[in-house]
């Protein structure tokens, strides 16, 4: 017997036919012997139309008590899911009880609309389970110390999930969506791309990072800190297979290397063409000048992902960085005004079109040649790399978005992702 | 400047169109120098959509575990209701901020679906009134000493409204509502009905369990208990109409004699076509034959109305009493099984097609002869009367259901209820 957390996406959730068939899912590791906490999504569509209700009263709200009002009216969607699923369980013979974040209590900060969990009480839900009954509790939601409902930002109930197995020190957190695991890369780019049995959480955390949409990243860094083993597995399979067999499909997230079954030093392939690239040019080589340029970016709450300084000649240097698609124009207005005249910058460079493709993997640390065999994989194919960043278990380029399906499949050839366990350094 | 409630109705709330008037109404009692703590419903057809889905999952909930999920589910609509009308203030400049029942906290027991309050902190509100804000409240709901959400009932965000008024020592609470007050009687049965400007909570509680549908029964319970004044009035008047216009439209439930400005004998007429009248003929007329008959129908949880008995006559009497038409069949089921064999009874008459009509006033009190002009008017009309009850204020007669508009109709001029502050005796 083991307590499992299980979680389940607005898609699993749509309808009561759904419903009825988590709560089938459920009931039978129920049966199997198991204590279940099950975190469930609202109803796909209903978050939309819940702000959408708001947006019609409201278009932009901004200040901290129209923030908290949108809270309120979105943490609802999943208010009637956790009591719809316990009503399923319960018709299945199966007792349940449904929990919104601020009866468990789920504790966060205050900052609507993207709070953190602060602490999770546990009592109140180890003693139903202690009573043999499944406890079904809200995703995406808590209460901050003033008894405010807050949320925890879209895909937040994968956070919520992973929180409460953390809290509860579940032997494992389910995260059933509508993907059956982590692929080597995206399928619809390779067609060879190949599921991965198993991930370590650091990698997983590229990956997301990265543009793998799989699980929301904050759910990632809480099961890397509290050491929670997360399976990400598919909600589309019949209910009644069999559950040893269910218990192994998927992909797991591990914390520990030695558990991790395959030791490839590639394991995956990720991308991302929501950024744009932006360039100051011969800018002064003096102490603060980094601040200089990013600090108005900051100020203006515009999201930095890459930043490349490189060394400099003549005391002048070229500094770089990448910003979201939909904040290329802002910044680079900002930057017009802000920053070129203050620098003695020669020259403000920008570019729209371009992609992130990045080769992750654990093996990395310990291979050399890893780096060096994917900018030769990308110079075979005609590939000029325009910036290119490192860290220990991940190298990233920026190349023209027009060659990224080409970048990404020759890369997944290259470093022979489609065979289980490669061995390739 | 004054404490004023408003409530406001699921049609008012059906819309963000509509929503946003009530946010301009609201504002105009703002910027009259008044504090405002407003209890909306539900938008229209959203408890019975939240229904809906649950009775999908499960038909018939029946036991606790059920009920209260019922609960948590249908009370949402109401969350999403004050999220969406703070926004709507906020965007009209107006401070504004809301909570569930379980934030204020309103207190309730634990019968779930039909729970009663027992207890309103009103700490949180007056300081949020304090600081100048708009107080959003839901209605219909509320929290068990366990930490459940509770929901009152069908209708129960009157009692939401009208509690809070009373926690609160509110100078008055607007119940904006369809109906733009109390008549004399129903306008589709009788066109010269006339809008009541006052009156009594007592003359209320018996038009409200007769039938008039305006408000919550328990509401209006509650307004007599704590004596907080009630104002009927409709939602559909244009928002901008002048404040001391608005202020003095609709019907006033006053619970002081004194305050009344109509001194009518006669206040309205109600009337009730659900009910079915069951006789138990020729029953032994001994100690405990009431509790005999009526024991196995109470314990059936069949709600009873009237209850007649009469002198006896050689030992033996008739024995009579109403049910909710819907409750009818299962009664006479019952009664044949369980209670003639026992009480050697000589006949069970039932009459499914009957109706309650009864003639309602405080004036009643002090004035004879109004049951009997009552009884001659009907008479007059050739009219039979099959049962009489009667009450300090109130006259009520089972006739044939084909007769129910004629005796209203005629009832109403007989006591002249179409002129004002008539003293007819």
């Amino acid at each position: 017997m083991a307590l499992i957390v299980h979680k389940y996406g607005g898609t699993s959730m749509g309808s009561t036919e759904r419903i009825r068939s988590v709560a089938q899912r459920v009931a039978k590791w129920v049966r199997a012997g198991h204590q279940l906490v099950v975190v469930p999504s609202a109803m796909s569509g209903e978050t939309n139309r819940l702000l959408g209700l708001a947006k019609d009263l409201m278009p932009s709200p901004g200040d901290a008590a129209a923030l908290r009002e949108l809270d309120a009216i979105a943490a609802t969607g999943e208010q009637v899911s956790v009591g719809l699923l316990a009503l399923a369980l319960q018709a299945q013979g199966v007792q349940a009880v449904s929990y919104g974040g601020w009866q468990v209590p789920i504790q966060t900060d205050s900052a609507y609309t993207k709070a953190r969990i602060s602490r999770i009480d546990d009592a109140r839900v180890r003693s139903d389970l202690a009573a043999g009954k499944v406890v079904v509790i809200t995703g995406f939601q808590g209460i901050d110390p003033a008894g405010n409902v807050t949320t925890l930002g879209r895909g937040g109930s994968d956070t919520s999930a992973v929180a409460v197995a953390a809290a509860m020190n579940a032997a494992e957190c389910l995260i059933y969506t509508d993907v059956d695991g982590v692929y080597t890369t995206d399928p619809r780019i390779v067609p060879e791309a190949r599921r991965l049995a198993s991930i370590s959480f650091e990698e997983m955390l590229e990956m997301a990072s990265l543009g793998s949409k799989v699980l929301q990243i904050r759910s990632v860094e809480f099961a890397g800190k509290y050491r929670v083993p997360v399976r990400v597995l598919s909600s589309f399979t019949p209910w009644d297979i069999p559950i040893d067999e269910e218990a192994r499909s998927g992909t797991l997230i591990t914390f520990e290397e030695d558990e991790k079954m395959e030791q490839a030093i590639v394991s995956g392939i990720a991308f991302n063409r929501d950024e744009a690239k932006i360039s100051v040019i011969g800018v002064p080589d003096r102490p603060g000048i980094a601040y200089q340029i990013l600090g108005p970016v900051a100020d203006a709450n515009i999201d930095i992902d890459v930043i490349i300084q490189n060394v400099s000649h003549d005391g002048r240097t070229d500094f770089s960085f990448t910003v979201h698609r939909n904040d290329y124009a802002r910044t680079m207005d900002l930057l017009k005004a802000q920053v070129m005249p203050s620098t003695g910058a020669a020259e403000l460079r920008g570019d729209a079109k371009i992609c992130k493709v990045s080769i992750v993997g654990i093996g990395m640390r310990s291979h050399v040649g890893v780096a060096s065999r994917m900018f030769r994989t990308l110079s075979e194919e005609g590939i000029n790399i325009q910036m290119i960043t490192t860290s220990e278990i991940k190298t990233s380029v920026v190349i023209d978005e027009k060659y990224m399906e080409l970048a990404v499949r020759a890369l997944h050839k290259a470093f022979e992702l489609e065979q289980p366990a490669n061995t390739v350094g």
